[in-house]
């Protein structure tokens, strides 16, 4: 049995159902906790699962920030500093990287809040997350206001990668498994995965 | 042991290993058909790893398309008709919806090549893949060129969902793995998955 939801029955949810029901419907999504830190030094970390691909060369990625929820510090942050980075969940962290998403009060680090610990490195402004097995530091480049419902699209280039040499294979796949980085649906559904098969590029003339 | 990468290592990767690296660096994917028409009726299927959520209330998500490849006419038909559909792979037909990334020649249908089916309801103008579990519709609303990689974002509105009752639940959160929806990570890896937990609404004065 399946159910069908049209315009009005979308328009029509409560809020919070509503939230839940178009956040799950894209599909398992990218889960990450991105760090900051603002002009006076205030630490910031933050999960985010709006992370997409733009492109490899140059390699940019870009996230979509909300205005009206606490990861408004990460956008002031890496507008004023340019500086951020972006850390996998694996399954020994994922409950405090859940953590921040709480409203924490101006002035208290998230970091310090979760346990979760910043790590410096290579004069990199903005903090890494320690416990992380992928790391990767993103150099702001553009901030596009999305008008269509307020939101931002922040794009960074990516200047400096971190992982575990096991994961990199020798076409230079990364095996997220092997580093087990989680994914996550909806607002609050973690997950782990199992690969089914890496498949060769696509070409016309044959079937699979 | 870990490994560095640099700004000079990731410009200095051979083409196609940056493009494997960089890809599956940002964490596992949604992976998507997306279904088009074009104004003379040339129907097409394009499978896309960029989709992501820009806000529930309007219901709106977003892919990045490049210039470069095939689904290019997923583009046009897009911009043309206003119209394309959004369908979730499972294991059945990961298979034919990787294929579909072969550049076919002009006025070949993916659909007819891989043997996936096209769906019409609704007097939507777009086909759905008649195979696929979890299905949507989305209404063109807008189109940002990124000058800084030569992609596009596309943003369309959610107008329609079909999904197994099963895979509802009572908070409207859609639980992906009874309808066995994957996910992707680098260009060509597919992966089932398997649910760790929810977690409750984050609040700053508990742990977990």
């Amino acid at each position: 049995m399946n159910q069908e939801f049209f315009d009005q029955d979308i328009l029509g949810m409560e809020t919070r159902y509503r939230a839940s029901f178009i956040n799950s419907l894209g599909g398992f999504k990218s889960v990450v906790l991105i760090g900051t830190r603002s002009t006076q030094g205030q630490e910031n970390v933050a999960i985010f699962s709006s992370l997409f691909h733009i492109g490899a060369n140059p390699a940019l990625c870009g996230i979509i920030v909300r205005p009206d929820v606490s990861p408004r510090h990460t956008l002031q942050n890496i507008l004023d500093t340019r500086s951020y980075t972006i850390n996998h969940l694996h399954k020994g962290i994922y409950k405090q990287a859940h953590q921040t998403s709480a409203r924490y009060a101006e002035g208290e680090s998230e970091f310090e809040k979760t346990g979760l610990t910043p790590l410096y490195k290579h004069g990199i402004y903005a903090p890494f997350v320690g416990e992380s097995r992928v790391q990767f530091a993103c150099e702001f480049q553009q901030k596009i206001d999305l008008e269509i419902n307020g939101t931002t699209l922040l794009i960074g280039k990516i200047s400096y990668v971190h992982v575990p040499q096991a994961s990199i294979a020798q076409d230079g796949f990364i095996d997220l498994e092997t580093a087990e980085s989680l994914t996550c649906s909806g607002l609050d559904s973690y997950h782990t995965t199992q690969k089914i098969a890496r498949l060769a590029y696509a070409k016309p003339d044959k079937a699979d």
